[in-house]
């Protein structure tokens, strides 16, 4: 009879018992532990990388010797379709290993911080007054406080306005919220100590709920920021703030509105009530900032794209219309400039153990606007690219967003093309991941050269329209409907997008008289950069030619510093140090940068 | 011919050429400086006291030398109607000897203080922002602050919607306001710092207008309290926070919308607009306290009244709905219990250079609740008696406020009765300070006993109905309407008003083991104190028995308190340490406390 051993998966918990001649891919699958394998498993696509954390697994094969350098394998590196477990086995998938659902779960990533939020409780039990204890309700909690050394004199007037009903009705024993020296809030002594902590993103809204006391997330959820509908992107979105009466007033109330609905179901989840939230951190780029806060983008609309403010803000939750404790406060990160906003700062933040310890490191974040710091002995030096949103699938004929049915990863081996889906549902277009993957494929596979021209020499490439095509879908496969293809347009567009943020890359390596081979480590945050094959993104010249174990792909870095500072005095004044120190470089004021984007337009790995 | 000479009335700086054979008094008349006569110039109702600060007179009279001690006299204090001018003249003449409409001019004092507002404003000049030059508004302004060496961190969330339009707008000079490490206002170079001084009154509002760099009084204005129509007294008001739903609402907001009526009015005077008010003070009594800001007020409302809040409070002008410069502060001074109000304080901080010589010291502010503090070597105790609503002419037969028409002053000489009326009208009632007169009066000519007991010994007492009482204006007199008069039980309510205040200050010197002969300053404050006979007092035994020159009676100190706090922060401290350093006595508490008030009840000097 065949042993059966106990594999578990980290980061997800996820378990089961499987038998020792199964793979770990088959493993994963029997447990529902989402591995990406594009051949199937056959070792050929490399897509099912893990690393084995403890236990004994069957010795590496040829192919894996292949992709993985030796000091790669003593650390654990495998694919898991090429192992086999030989006794109990704990292993750690990587995010660009696992299936967008799955990173969807663990999306963001965790670091321990000791909890020391702005906001502390006290439980306090007073004596009621008499004729001969007249002290006030506000003064007699002041007493309460001093007798445990806190020291308050500030007192908000929403608080003030219920204390002293407050008071009464729990019986004189009641929980005080406090913010350095001012009262924020009052419940009782069973209340929660709970923040928010929102990534405002212009596509999508990540909120997590904080047990302040503990650091615990204890509920997070994503929704699509519902700007989205007055415009894709935020210039749209800017537009019609400036041409529309009314409009910064709506851009500012859809995404209030939104933000109090998330806090409400966030709540909800835990049985918790909104009133207990008593802290808030919110990050954004200084576009959605402004709105965020009703700011005028007139003068960041144009150039020299100037933001109204820089600086670290606190602003009472009611003035921005935010119902949580109506006298907490909404701590917002600060920016770096026009278009380099506070989530890079918050991912900066979030990051900066990654990237503390090496001479020489990246931190990129991809969007349309990707925003790229080299770090260099500690000075950061940031800039902001227009890579367009080829990456989020727009601009590209079968171009989509990563939802169901978007083709996110590709393989070209000879005639074949093997694709993975999102939720393995019927194929309906490609997403960013998966054009990225393409275009490598077709310059390995040598169907497109390197200054980004294809060529006609694949069964699968065909003219159509007068412009020719690389047929991944056929109509065949998709039963009469319009084939999935990659046109010549589709290439160029990528080359504008990668060539975008290589450049960025490149001047800000100039600006320091350095070479890509320096950089010791990147960090890739953000929704698109933390699911791509990094290797496709090398082949193209996207990101440099490096070992990939330099690479770390971390999901929502913004959201987990938005958490940090929600739950660190200290994270928040490390954001506030890090905006301040970055040395912004503004391309625009690069004279030769012209000649950077124009070698970084090759597709050719460097 | 005869000579004339310039005579100059002090403070109201009326003046005018008056001949040799004109007495003080006939001057005044002339120059429409209004001062008091109730005998027609005759010197025996020694109202008309003045003092002369420069220039020749003539020598006292007998009837002058009765009544002023040789110091006084040396003084220059003199009976206007007594005294004529050998040269140019300059004098002074006291409040208690103005006629209401002068003395409404004049209300208040002023106290020299060295400005130096909370609020100070930096006319700054920056350069314009360019692609080498990318710093963002709010920096480039902490930025041109720093350049004159102040730092500030912090910017109100209005200020920054408007900041980058109004720094474009008037092309990078601007005046910038600052309060602590705070912007919270902007404006052009040519912005006034104003600010705005409110004594909330349950009966009166009084505001002023200053110029917040020179501390100079712009504008005054007052005006009836709104809330009076749904509620003469404090109690019923309170009823209707307590009873109605919405009540409290409605009672900040009528006072609210009243408050945002006076600040264009006082801008419009000036030719200001609301926004440059920079700053604002607020004072009134705990009731009024809590009902502006609306706090709850059942607590205040029952035993043992314990107020939401005794600290002073710094509230956004916003979050009052007070439509000053929008990131303006509200300084409401401190409380010092239920029935001693901010108001008791900005009185005490106004008058402070007035009782803080002397060893002993009263300072009273008589109303509804009269608030009275001892001041022992510095130390203050406090306590508030409820005199009831009788000096304001309330629960008085022929009772009536202090307005045209109302018998303010009176005296009775054998059969007859002088009395003025204030703006000189046809007699229509009595107010508080002719009450004080009438009862003083009365006692005097043996008409009411030490007990109250109005006897029937005169021409003018007659049976009315079953009730006794002193005729002051007669049918006939009065064309056939009914006669003016002063009942039984007027007194009766005199005597339970005056009994109350008295009593009070027994307590203040019992607690103390003093006796009233050692008191060397009594300040009295307030509409009505303010317009009393102090001698009138004494006779009835509402005030202790002492020297006239050791009473001053200054008007709206309350208002003045506010006004020095609007204008220094040093003034705002005092303020905070005159309350926190109040020993409050609770009469409630006070267990012999009855037999206190029997004893004041007694008609007499003591």
């Amino acid at each position: 009879m065949m042993n059966t051993y106990q594999i578990n998966f980290e980061p997800t918990g996820k378990s089961g018992r499987c038998k020792g001649n199964q793979s770990l891919l088959d493993c994963a699958n029997q447990v529902g532990m989402g591995i990406v394998s594009i051949c199937g498993g056959h070792g050929w696509c490399h897509s099912c990388k893990v690393q084995i954390l403890e236990g004994a697994v069957s010795k590496p094969t040829a192919s894996e010797r292949k992709i993985f350098s030796p000091e790669e394998i003593k650390k654990g590196f495998r694919l898991a379709c090429q192992t086999y477990p030989e006794g109990d086995v704990k292993l750690f998938v990587p995010p660009e290993s696992m299936t967008t659902i799955q990173r969807l779960q663990v999306e963001g990533f965790e670091i321990a911080v000791t909890p020391d939020s702005t906001v502390r409780s006290y439980n306090i039990s007073l004596p009621a007054p008499s004729l001969s204890d007249l002290q006030a309700d506000v003064e007699r909690t002041f007493q309460g406080l001093n007798n445990q050394k806190i020291y308050c004199n500030n007192i908000d007037i929403e608080v003030l306005k219920n204390i002293s009903n407050l008071l009464r009705s729990w019986d004189w024993k009641v929980k005080v919220f406090v913010r350095g020296s001012e009262v924020i809030a009052i419940g009782p002594q069973s209340s929660r100590q709970l923040g928010l902590a929102v990534d405002l993103g212009s596509t999508k809204i990540a909120a997590y709920l904080i047990d302040l006391e503990s650091g615990a997330n204890l509920a997070a959820r994503g929704v699509t920021n519902p700007q989205f509908s007055y415009g894709e992107d935020i210039v749209t979105r800017l537009s019609l703030v400036l041409e529309k009466k009314g409009g910064g007033k709506l851009m500012q109330k859809v995404v209030i509105d939104e933000l109090n609905r998330l806090l409400v179901a966030l709540c909800t989840e835990v049985n918790a009530q909104p009133d207990e939230v008593v802290a808030a951190v919110i990050v954004g780029n200084t576009a959605m900032h402004h709105l965020l806060l009703k700011l005028p983008i007139s003068q960041l609309a144009h150039a020299p794209y100037i933001p109204v403010v820089k600086a670290a803000l606190d602003i009472k939750a009611r003035d921005l219309g935010l119902n949580i404790a109506p006298g907490a406060y909404v701590h917002i990160l600060p920016n770096i400039a026009g278009f380099v906003g506070a989530d890079h700062v918050a991912m900066l933040l979030s990051t900066k153990p990654i990237w503390q310890k090496d001479d020489l490191a990246l931190a990129i974040d991809i969007g349309t606007n990707s925003e790229i710091s080299l770090i260099s002995n500690g000075e950061i030096s940031a800039l902001s690219c227009a890579s367009g949103p080829a990456f989020e699938g727009a601009e590209i004929k079968n171009g989509m967003r990563a939802t169901a049915g978007a083709i996110e990863r590709l393989r070209i081996s000879n005639d074949r093309v093997d694709y993975l889906t999102i939720d393995e549902a019927e194929p309906i277009g490609i997403c960013g991941s998966g054009i990225l993957d393409a275009i490598a494929q077709l310059r390995l596979a040598g169907i497109v050269d390197k200054s980004g021209r294809m060529l006609n020499n694949h069964p699968r490439v065909r003219d159509n329209k007068g412009q020719r095509e690389f047929v991944i879908v056929t109509e065949e496969e998709r039963n009469g409907r319009p084939a999935i293809t990659i046109t010549q347009t589709d290439v160029r567009a990528i080359q504008l997008a990668k060539g975008a943020i290589r450049s960025g890359i490149q001047v800000l390596l100039a600006t320091h008289n350095r070479s890509p081979e320096e950089i010791k480590k990147v960090v890739i945050a953000g929704a698109f950069g933390s699911y791509i094959d990094i290797s496709s993104a090398i082949t193209i010249g996207m990101l440099p030619s490096l070992p990939l174990n330099r690479f770390e792909q971390i999901g929502n870095a913004a959201g987990t510093g938005a958490k940090l500072a929600l739950v660190s005095r200290s994270k928040v004044k490390e954001a506030q140090q890090i905006a301040s120190e970055v040395h912004y470089i503004e391309l625009g004021a690069v004279p030769d940068y012209t000649n950077f984007l124009m070698e970084a337009a090759a597709l050719d790995e460097y």
